[in-house]
Parts: C-alpha cells; sequence; structure tokens
C-alpha cells in the first residue's frame, strides 16, 4: 500500500450516527521530519467517548474539526525514527487516529511488550478502557469485600474488567448487559456472580433479585432509565462512579432522571470521572491489568472489524450496543 | 396550662400537605420518672425534613406512625428531673415533637445557654440547620477563596448560613430565592453577591450573569428544575452537597434531571448528606456558629408562628416558600 487511507469527520450528526458522518480518503503517506517518528498502526480502538468528539458542543476534550481525522487509539509499529527515544521495530501505544501512517514527536506515545500480552490488549484491557474500569472501581467505587457492585455495560471493554476486578475485592459482582448471550458470558466466563438482561424488560425486578442486599457501588457506562433503575436500589453511603452515559448520547435530549431523591437519602457520593484526569494512577493500572492478562486472571473479549473502511459501521454498531466485547479495527 | 397540648399526624399526605393530615389533642402533662425530666417546650423548629417523616415510603429515618406526636426540633426548660444530669431551670434542645410538654431521659438532649444567643437561634443558625449548612458547605462543597459558591433557599435557615460562610471563605456567593424581598435582604442584609430571583422566570440567563466564572460548588436544598439549570453552569471539578430537595417533596412523580451528563463531563463530586451523619463535626460546628452570631459576624432571620395550634399551616407554608428565613413556633 503506498497511499495512507484515513476517515474524516466529514460532518456532525444531528441525533444517531450515520456512516455519512465520514469520508474516507486516500493520502499520501507523510514523512518523518527532525524529532519525529513514522507509525504504522495495526489496531485502532473504537470507544463510545469518540461519540462527544463528533459533536460541537462542550465536552471535556475539544471537538474533533470538520474534514479532520477522526481521534482514537492505536497501537501501532515504528517504521522510520528521527527520534532516539524509538527506534524503528518498536511497538507504541497512542492516540494516532483513524488511520494507517501517522507521523509523530513522540508526546503521549508509549512503548508496549508484544511478548507480554497480544498488541490490541493494549487498547483493552491493558489500555484505556482498562485502566479506566481500574481508576473508577478502586478509587471512585471503592469496594470493601462483601459489598454489591453492580456495572452495566457488563460484557464491554470497561465494564468486563470492572466485574472482574471487583471479584477479586471479594466483593458480588452484577452486571447489566443487552441480551441472553451476553449475559451468559459475563457469568460463566468472566465469573460475574450476576448478570441481568434489560433487554428482557424487567430491570428493576430482575436487578432486585440479583442484588438482595441492595446496590454498594455503581460503575455507570450507560445512563438513562438504567441509571435511574440503579439509583432505586442504592444502599445507604453508596457510591457511584459516572464514567459513561452511552445510551443518552444519540437522542436529541437526555432522559430525565427522578430518583434523585436517592443520593439524598441514601447519602450517595457520585463522582463524574475521565480516565485521563488520573496519570497519577495510569501507570501503576496498567501495570496491574498487564500482570493479570499475562498471568490468564483477567478475561476480555473482542470483536474485531475488519479493515479501516469498515471502522464507521463498527462504531456505528458500537453506539447500538452491537458489538461483543472490546471493539477494535484490524488494520494489517 | 392544666393540660398538653400535642399536634398528631393523623393520616399521611397524598401529594400536598393540608391541615386535615393533623390533628390537634389535649392530653395529661406527662410526670417525669426515675432518670428522667419534664420539659417545657419554648420553640418548635419547622423543617422540611419533616415532610418526608409525614410518608410512609423509605428515607433515612423512620415515618411518624399516624396518631404519634410528630417529629420536630425543641428548645424548653426543664421544670422537674429525676436526673442528675439536669437541674430544674437548665435549658436544653433536642427533639421532643410538637407538644408543649414532654418527658426524656435526657438521651439525645443537650444544654444551651440563653444569655450567649437567643434560646430559638438554637434551632436555626446555632442549631442542625446551621450545622447542616457549616458540615455541606465546608466539608462536601470544600470551596476554596475565590470560587463561587451557589446555594438555593439562599433566604432560608440553611441556604443564610452556607452563603455568609462562603463568603467569609472568601468565595463569591451567589444565592438563588423566590422573590424581590427574598433576594434584596440575600444581598443587603446578609452580603452575598448577587442572588438570583427564579420566580423571575429566566432562571438560566440570571443564573449565568451571576456567575460569570461558572460554578464551583453548589448546596442544594431544592432540586427539581432549579437543579437542572445549575448543573448546565457547574465548572469541571466542581462539588454538589446535595442537603434537600423541597421542590419534590409535594410532587406524586419526581422531575427528571436531564443534565446528568454535565456531572461526567465536568467530572463533579455529587454527595447526598444527612447533618445526623456527622456527629463528629457536629460540635465543632455549633462552637462556631455560637461564636459568630454571639459577635454578630453571622446574620439570620426569623419567622414566627404564634402557639402551636398555628404549627400546621405553618408548616405548609414553608413546604410553599412562604416563610422568610428560619420557621419557628413560639409555644410559651
Amino acid at each position: 500500500m503506498s497511499k495512507n487511507l484515513q476517515v474524516l469527520l466529514a460532518n456532525r450528526p444531528t441525533g444517531e450516527v450515520t456512516e455519512a458522518n465520514f469520508e474516507i480518503v486516500e493520502r499520501d503517506i507523510p514523512t518523518a521530519g527532525p524529532g519525529q517518528i513514522l507509525v504504522r498502526n495495526h489496531w485502532l480502538s473504537l470507544d463510545p467517548y469518540m461519540r462527544g468528539r463528533m459533536a460541537a458542543s462542550k465536552s471535556y476534550a475539544a471537538s474533533v474539526e470538520i474534514g479532520e481525522v477522526m481521534v482514537g487509539g492505536t497501537v501501532g509499529e515504528v517504521i522510520a525514527s528521527q527520534n532516539p527515544k524509538f527506534a524503528v521495530g518498536d511497538f507504541i501505544v497512542g492516540s494516532l487516529g483513524w488511520q494507517h501512517y501517522a507521523v509523530s514527536n513522540g508526546d503521549g506515545l508509549a512503548k508496549v511488550d508484544p511478548k507480554l500480552v497480544p498488541l490490541s490488549a493494549y487498547l483493552g484491557a491493558v489500555g484505556m478502557p482498562g485502566a479506566t474500569a481500574w481508576i473508577g472501581l478502586l478509587e471512585h467505587c471503592a469496594p470493601k469485600c462483601g459489598e454489591t457492585v453492580v456495572v452495566s455495560a457488563a460484557s464491554g471493554a470497561v465494564g468486563a474488567i470492572v466485574g472482574q476486578l471487583a471479584k477479586m475485592q471479594g466483593c458480588r459482582a452484577v452486571g447489566i448487559a443487552g441480551g441472553k448471550e451476553k449475559c451468559a458470558y459475563v457469568v460463566d466466563e468472566l465469573g460475574f456472580d450476576a448478570c441481568v438482561d434489560y433487554k428482557a424488560g424487567n430491570l428493576y425486578q430482575d436487578l432486585k433479585a440479583a442484588c438482595p442486599a441492595g446496590i454498594d457501588a455503581y460503575f455507570e457506562n450507560v445512563g438513562g432509565v438504567t441509571m435511574d433503575t440503579v439509583f432505586r436500589l442504592l444502599n445507604p453511603f453508596s457510591r457511584v462512579a459516572l464514567c459513561g452515559m452511552i445510551a443518552d448520547y444519540n437522542l436529541p435530549e437526555a432522559y430525565g432522571v427522578r430518583m434523585m431523591r436517592s443520593l439524598l437519602v441514601n447519602r450517595v457520593k457520585l463522582q463524574g470521572f475521565i480516565v485521563f484526569d488520573r496519570q497519577d494512577l495510569y501507570p501503576r493500572a496498567i501495570a496491574q491489568l498487564g500482570s493479570l492478562v499475562a498471568s490468564g486472571r483477567l478475561k476480555y473479549r473482542e470483536t474485531v472489524a475488519d479493515g479501516l473502511r469498515s471502522a464507521p459501521a463498527a462504531f456505528i454498531g458500537l453506539l447500538a450496543g452491537r458489538n461483543f466485547g472490546k471493539q477494535l479495527v484490524k488494520l494489517v
């Protein structure tokens, strides 16, 4: 391949994301200048936060501009280097976007070891989603052994790690996921104590049955009616780590949460958080997650889209919950 | 008076509280047995939390049962004692309910000094509402000098103290209150930097204008659309102390809060709290508030209903925001 394939933001979505919001282009492969490296991306990560970057409205990070390459986490190989910190053949993880090749001065890139865990894991269990789970659970949910921890999107890249770490902490881990197949995976493969299928249409009663001692900590990836339902079952002095609200991302107006009073009556601590705020904890989280994956104690699952041209459709599927585990795009 | 006047919960409100929910009875004055004291209540406090105790639904404290004396904070005088810790003539603050006389074994009662501050202040600025303000602001909002602190129900017993303490911390204090008269009082008498009249119908724009640097801490007494509006203006890493949601208490179904995403995007910490959970801080708060009131640095205002028979109407007025400052009932 002599060209650099790229996916650009063509226009901003109004409501649901469509493939027409993206444009796929071929450009010349860039050249590494002084102090720079050229990277060939092997894997692209697709994550719900990207929906926020497609919008013009204020979020915690700048929007992608129209005509810019879509932002995204990547793992790749250095194929040219004029930077003494990186050698040709090094593998690096970073955020080089929805494209095959990228030039970088090395800022924000970290070398990774493809012999410790598979390269793609550095975008999932041993990457940003894993660190999100680790920080949100251990810092913000702060569960004590014997407590009940609930996580939504439990079969997803973040939720799967949350529940497994909660089990290691000696907690009862209860997932919420969409469909029988995902719920069975969460219990049978990941080892959660229970998983409630929100698509079964009986979330409150099913969750109540799965949490006979109430809910002490909630890791929120979904928002909307799921959050409202969980709030009804929170115990006194429980904690909510607010990580994502994917249920709202495509709605023209957000769902109205009616159970705020439960946060008052039960003296709940709710903490919104973004993994990148905790650079102090990130390296420790990644190191621990790497060991746990390498030793087989921490499991994960991937949905792989083949080739960059399939990225828009795969991203739309992710927002609709059609992925199963970490959504990746294989570029090589 | 040879009888003990009492206000009982006659039945539970459905929607708005009415006088028919109460029954006023005359009973014999009780007698202090061994280890007990007999107290003549001088002042009864009326507080929004009482609405929760009238309902059967789960809250942080047990409901009042039908036919029981309504719960409520009181300050009174010991008129008979068979308890060595209390002498006739001692003044005490406690929760002896909507009645003229009560017998107690002394648990939960504290002696107060009527020469330091007026007796009624022990039910307001130097009592539970004051401690609520102190703990919610200093522990949960944790404002730094230069930050903007917003408090709803700003002319009320809690809100008035929150804003004045925020000013002492070097913050910009902005109140939300209902009506021009209350807003003028909050600024002119209490010394807040600004106060927004939510009844003017332009809360978002008016609040935005009053908080040019956004909102760093929010002390919530009201809930509902006020909360939702404030959430739109929260700064990154801001704190919300969730103390009360009086706007919801009379509604059959709670208001749905749509701006939860602001808590995520801005990495907000929201903490529901009840003053009674922090017995560790309560004495320190009361001691500081007593000094501040005695020295004139902390101001407060009272609305006084005359006589126990007026308590139900005064309580209904409190829920509708018709009080101005701390709502009391004068019993002697």
